[in-house]
Formats: structure tokens, sequence, C-alpha cells
């Protein structure tokens, strides 16, 4: 029997959780580790973890004898099933105030259930999202903690310790890690900057092919290009990988590596459940959808390779001037990058307002600034916005934003333009000046909506020239009654 | 107590239950009715009823008594408990081989619940589908039941005898109701129905908006197009009603109808319910998704109002050849229906697929031809698509549409970049232009994004010039391990 030497426990050795641990162990911490196929346990302890603070462990009972109490045991498992196999496996070895910590993708509604089941248990609970990818876990991640708040006092020094660091706007140090909120408050949020990564992938990939169709630029050549962009107002992870990709040559064919790789992504999970909570809460969130079924789409390869000669396009226009249009991309792809933001934004506020839960606006800003794998200098900006009026309804009507936003919408506007014109998708470029154009409009044209639906359902409207709240009826054609619906939903 | 005199028997006595008993009763059936305010019966069976053959009841046991055996009865009650309740009430009134027929906006999953859990109490559950607001279940509504297939030669007489009729692509007569599939298969085929009518909607909504911001036309004026529109390739139900609606005029003001009606439109129920199963499926359902989140957005009518002052937009550029922009929005209205059609007969696809349904994709067209709000001409060319090729993998591809598409694209794509130019939001008819763009490119720039995944978090990717399923990571920075991620998915 191992004394108990370990400052935490964690359990699930793949890629994510053999860094979360290599990062807690360079920063002093000991860690003991666990894994169903023991042999990972040998293979890590004995490999990259040699001749380092390890405990490694072939049995759940030792492996939970190994850590001081009260123990803070992380797991960094599959989402879903595999999360309750592991909690209910090492339930018998826990003591009451013990800590569960379900570092994976999971979504929120589990880790609220999850919660609520142990703390009957007397087991502390806390769901945390983790982002950052591999190297991210190694370097410093973003950590976004929520559920049983008394335990966070004790989990907070390892996770402040292991995340990222960044300048807060006030220029003092601070870790990309804070108390989200109740229940599953850290694992929503983690949902919501995954799905805001599926919308800036999905804007880079858009921002990509026309530079490749519309300018014809070789991989090299866009490289250059990512990496001017990531010295300005795009100043990201994303778009500083992208740099890197763009100029990887493929050793085996030494062609650019990006040409050889197929073009077919998923899209299960965490994308999924945002747009599924933007249905379920009535936000509109237009461009992180566009991104999922972008995805959906790319997958359909075979279909789409059979009805590329089928279908008509237009010629595509080479385009005139190539610096503008550069120029012009950098601007499209800024603005809707914002729109997505805002509309994540918006989404965060509706569904926390659904479960009476207090989100610090500003604090998830810093938290994705530095780890994850959304990090980018503008999250500051965003920050500073929510100091400035914690209660700002839009991000868009931000004043620092509303100003960008209108630099750059004439670029924007030529770039969806020019795709039209010349056959290149963009549903995100696209969908995000929809939404813009739409929200800074007072009047849409859903008048014409309300009077089809009470034509041909009596639902009512509303009037303009009276008070919210009294619906009227119209018999349009003179043969329907007077009756309303009230029973029957269109 | 009454005799057993009613062919059918009705519970839930709204716009659509009223109606639809008197059309039943104009077929020559006796119906029974019922209503949990039993005031409703008398001011019915008083009223609108008065001199005809109904049998209104007090009491869930007479009305249940009234009514020939097997006894057929129809609920036209309020998706979800209402629906639970109301057959828990009359549940102990009924006999083995009765028939209880949902013909409300159920969610399709409840429908393949309670047929389950009827069928072991020997009751047979139908749950169908019936679409055409107040007159068509006046006049002859669609009708789409699935559930407990012996039940269908029982309700099948009086089903087509009150639903509208249409001329088969052969020259004969067919009702728009036909049996749809097991389980929750009809209120499915509604709900696919619904999310296309939130299309329809949206794309004559986007329509209106160009002609009156771009062409500057009043309602008077765009009636006018509409009702010429409806001549053409465009016929269908709601076209038609957007030429009443237009030419209307508000008695109280003298204006225009349209033009004192507010621009807010409700979104929750079968709309939402048709994303939420695209995203399931993994399908793109882009315009339908877009069509809900702009009944979203027209909802948040206070932030749009206090944001446009704020956020900058272009002046509109007033169109000079009128008759050809006229034109090209009747060809961008038209093209985008055709890929909104494709995309949820894609759904429909994977749908069954999941559940191992069969659907009559061809039937499906001919019940949606008559009766229901969609109802267009162009069905009956789904109707020829589906019966040339049964297994035709996508609409856009069919050599119809295929050309259609072809004519339709020029005009399309200048109309989505004069509204991205003039700050129109288009974005229905822009997703929609996006997803054609999108279905005909053979290589999309997923590749990126997969090259991406790879390297923030090892998630692997396929190459083209290796077979599919072989999976490949490459160690981009030179500092990540060669561990790849299988247990932490993004």
């Amino acid at each position: 029997m191992a004394n108990a030497t370990a400052d935490i426990g964690l359990i699930g050795l793949a890629v994510m959780g053999e860094n979360l641990v290599l990062n807690m162990e360079s920063h002093g911490f000991t860690c003991a580790v666990y894994n169903r196929t023991t042999a990972k346990v040998d293979e890590f302890v004995n490999g990259r973890g040699a001749g380092k603070k390890f405990v490694g462990a072939h049995s759940l009972k030792d492996f939970v004898a190994s850590i001081k109490r009260p123990r803070k045991i992380m797991m960094m498992v599959k989402a879903g099933k595999a999360v309750d196999d592991t909690i209910e496996s090492v339930l018998p070895y826990l003591e009451a105030g013990d800590i569960l910590i379900d570092g994976g993708n999971t979504h929120f509604p589990d880790t609220s259930r999850r919660m609520k089941s142990l703390k009957e248990k007397g087991i502390r609970f806390i769901g945390s999202g983790v982002s950052g990818g591999e190297e991210g876990a190694l370097k410093g991640p973003s950590i976004m903690p929520g559920g049983e708040e008394s335990a966070w006092p004790e989990v907070k020094p390892i996770f402040q310790a292991i995340a990222a660091k960044v300048k807060d706007t006030d220029g003092s140090e601070a870790a990309c890690c804070d108390w989200v909120g109740p229940e599953g408050a850290g694992h929503f949020v983690k949902m919501v900057h995954n799905g805001i990564e599926y919308g800036d992938m999905q804007l880079i990939c858009e921002s990509y092919n026309l530079l490749k169709d519309l300018c014809g630029m070789a991989p090299a050549e866009m490289s250059q290009v990512f990496g001017k962009w990531n010295k300005g107002v795009l100043d990201s992870y994303l778009v500083e990988i992208t740099t890197d990709i763009l100029a990887f040559v493929d050793p085996e064919t030494g062609k650019p590596m990006v040409d050889v790789i197929l073009d077919t992504a998923g899209q299960k999970g965490t994308g999924k459940w945002t747009v599924d909570s933007a249905t379920e809460n009535g936000v509109p969130l237009t461009l992180i959808a566009e991104a999922v079924f972008s995805r959906c789409l790319s997958a359909q390869k075979a279909e789409r390779v059979a009805a590329a000669p089928l279908l008509a396009g237009p010629t595509a226009q080479p385009v005139a001037d190539k610096a503008q249009f550069v120029a012009d991309v950098e601007m499209a792809l800024y603005a809707a990058k914002i729109v997505s933001y805002a509309q994540g934004y918006a989404l965060m506020a509706a569904q926390a307002k659904a479960n009476g839960w207090t989100l610090n606006n500003g604090g998830i800003a810093l938290m994705w600034r530095g780890g994850c794998i959304i990090r980018s200098a503008f999250l500051g900006k965003i920050k500073e916005a929510f100091d400035k009026n914690p209660s700002l309804v839009n991000l868009l009507v931000d004043p620092y934003f509303a100003g960008e936003l209108g630099k750059a919408q004439a670029g924007w506007r030529r770039v969806v333009g020019a795709a039209a014109a010349s056959g290149i998708p963009l549903p995100a470029i696209s969908s995000a000046l929809a939404y813009y154009d739409g929200y800074r409009t007072a009047r849409l044209p859903a008048n014409l909506l309300q009077a089809q639906r009470d034509y041909f359902g009596a639902h009512t409207y509303e009037r303009l020239d009276k008070p919210r709240g009294e619906f009227f009826h119209t018999n349009w054609t003179g043969r329907g009654g007077t009756t309303t619906s009230k029973a029957y939903n269109v």
C-alpha cells in the first residue's frame, strides 16, 4: 500500500491527461496516475514521466490511497458513459469531503446531474472545461471550473499554477482560470468556447479558400498573409497555427501539407450542443450553426464530388487588386469574428438567465485570452467592454466594437459580393453579415410573416400603433371565422 | 346515455378542431365533440354546428359511449402534457381495438413513446400531422398519419374524404393523405413540413424586403409582383396569400395592413425541433436554421431599435433596372426554395435511416401538394424526381432541378451581391447560395480545418492520396508527442 504522498490524482492517460499531469508535476505537485488499461500507466511512468514525481497505480484502491486528503481526483476520460463508469468505480474508495473533477468535454446538464447526485454522497464535484489541446495542456491551458464552490479553494492553487498566464487589462498577471459558477456552468462556458472555436476555424477556412481560389495564392504565400494578420487585429492562436500549417511541407510527397489532407471534418459534440442550446434559448447563433453544418457538408465528400460536374456555377472572377482584396478578406474575417463572439455572449446571457446563474462575462474573456484554442488579442477588448458596462446587451453595440465594425464593413461587403459572383461558398462570413444587417434593422420584414401566420392559422399579431401585449386577428378572406388559435402552434 | 351513432369523436374545440369536424360532417360523417371547458361544446353545437350531425357531450363517458366501435377518437389539443392528460382521462372509457389519434403538433419522439405504451393496453395509436391552418382544416387539409398501421384502414375513409385533393402526375385525382410510416413518422414528416414552411415564409419576407427597400415599392405594387409570381414557378399557397395580404388595407387607419403590423415573430416548436433533428443527424439544414434564428432576431425588437443608430451601414443603392431586379429576386426566391426542400428531404432520409423507417418520398411530396401551408406547384416536380429515381441522393442533382438552378443562379447571385452592398439582411437567401456553392464544390477548405485539429489536439486526418479510413498525425511543431487523441473530442 502506497503512502498518501500525491497532491492530486489523475485518471485517464490519453494525450490530454498525460500533458496535464506533466504540467502539474513541473509546478511542483506530486501526481498519482491511473488508467483502466494499466499497461499505459507503466508506459507513461517509465517513459515521458521517467524521473519525475509521479505515483503510478495499478488499482483504483492503491491510486486513491496514494492521494492526500481531502483527495483531489481529476478524470480525463471520454465524455458520457465513461465518466459515470469511472465515478462508480472510484466511489467505493472515496471519503466524505473528497473532490472529484471531470476535466473532459462533458455536456453541461450531465455535470449538473452528477454534482447533485454526488453531493448526497458527501463528495464534492467539479465539472471543469479544459482547453488548449495537446500543447496547452502541457504548457498552460485555459481552465473553466464550475460546480461545488466549497471545493474551489482546495483546487485553486493547483489549477491557477498550471493555467496559462496573461496580462490583465490593468497590466497585472492573471491566470486563465477562475471560478465560473454553480452546477454545470464550467462545462457550459467551455461548450460555448468550443462553439466559438468551430466558428473561428470555419472563418479561417473560408478566408483561406478566398485567397486560394480568387487570388490564386499558394500555401506558402498564404502563410505569409496569415503571419501578417497575426500581428494585427486578428492576433490569435488559430491564425498563428494556420501560419505554421500553411508553411508546412509534407515530408512524404514534398507538397504543401494542406494539399494532401482530405477535406472532411466531423462535428459531433460540443458544436452541436452549442447550437441546440441556442435553439432552446431562442438566441440567434447563426455563425456557429453555419460552422457546424459546414462540417456536415464537408463530410459528404462523395456526394460533393458527384455533384460538382452536375451543378452549374459562374466562372470565378480573378481579383483585380490583390492587395486590396487581401485587406478586404482580413476585414471580413475580423468583422465576422466579432459577430460570432457577440452571438456567443448573447447565448451565455440567455442560458445563465434560464438557470439562475450569474456569469462573470469579463472573467470569461480573460480565461479565454490564454491557453485555450480561441485565445486572441481582442478578448482583452471584450473584457474592457464588460468592465465598462457590465449590463452590455450585445457586444456589437459596445462603442469600440461598433467602431471596428464600421471600419470593417465596406471590405466585408465586397468580399461577400465577390464570393457570391464567383461561386465561392462563404456560409459563416455571409451569415455573419446577414446578422449584422439584421441586428441594426429597426424594422425587419417579420410583419409580413406575422400577417401570414394570422391569415392561415389565426395566430394573431401585434400592431405598431398599439401597446405590446395586445393581440389582433384579421378575417383576411372574409371566409374565416373570428375564432383565434390558442391550442394550435405553428 | 347517448346511443353510439357517431362515426368519429373529436376532443378539443379550438379553431383547428372546430373546422376539422365541420369538414367531416360536410362529408357525411356524424361527429361526437367534447371539450374540457364544456361551455365550448354548447357554443359550437348551437353556433357553427347548428342543424348539423354533431353529438355534443358534457362528459368523456357520454362522449365515448356515443361513438361506434371500434371507436375513432381524434385529439386536437395543445402538444405536450395536454395530450398525455387527455389520453389518461379518456383511457378508462376505451375498449381493446379502439383508435386514438393525436392530430396536434406533437414532437415525433412523444408519438413513438405513446404508441408503444398504448399498444400494451390494446389501444391503437396514430400520430397524425394536420396542416392547412384554419381554412385548410375546414376545406381540405393535408393529413400525414403514422403509427399503428392496423388502424389505418379504419381511419382511411374519413381522412381521405376530408383531405385536400390534387391531380397526381398521371392526371388522376389523389387525396393529400396517405399512410406515412411506423411510430412517429407521421409527426416527423409534419415537423419537416413545418420547418420547410418556416423557410418558405422567411424567403418571402426577404424578397418583400428587397422589393420594398431596394425597389421602393409600395405594398399594392408588391402585391401585383407576387400575384404575377404565383402564376409562374413560384405558384404556391404562401405566395398566393402574400398577394392578398399586401393588397389588404387596414380598415382602422386606411394604411396598408402590413405597415401597421409589428415585426416580431415567435419560434418555439416545430421549427426548433427540425433544426435539432438536423444537428442530431448531422444534416446541413442551413436555410431552415437561418429562418428559425431570423424569428428569434425579429423578437429582439427593442434591441434592434436601440442598435439601429449605433451600427454603421452603407447607403442603400437604388436599383437601376427595376424589372430586371424583380426578375432576379424571383429567381433568388425560387433557387433558395429548391435548396430548402433539398435540405429537408436530406433530413428525412437521414432520420428514416436512423429509425429504420421506409418513407415514400414521392408520396410525401404529393401530400404536401394540396391542403397544407407549403403546397406549391413544384412539389409535383419533386414527386416526378423521386418517381424517376427512388434512390436520388439529393434533389439538387435531379436533372430538372439542376437545370432550374442553372437558369436561376445568375439572378440569385446578383441579388445576394446587391443586398450585401446595400445592407439588406438576407440570411436565408444567402445561406442557400452558400450551401449550393458548397454542395457543388468537390474540394472544400475543410482540409485546413483538419490540419488545425491535428495541430492543436492530435485529432489525426485522412489523406487524399491514401484510402479512406487510414488516419495520420503530424508532429507539426516538433514539440508535441506522437500520442494521438482517442479519448478527447473537440
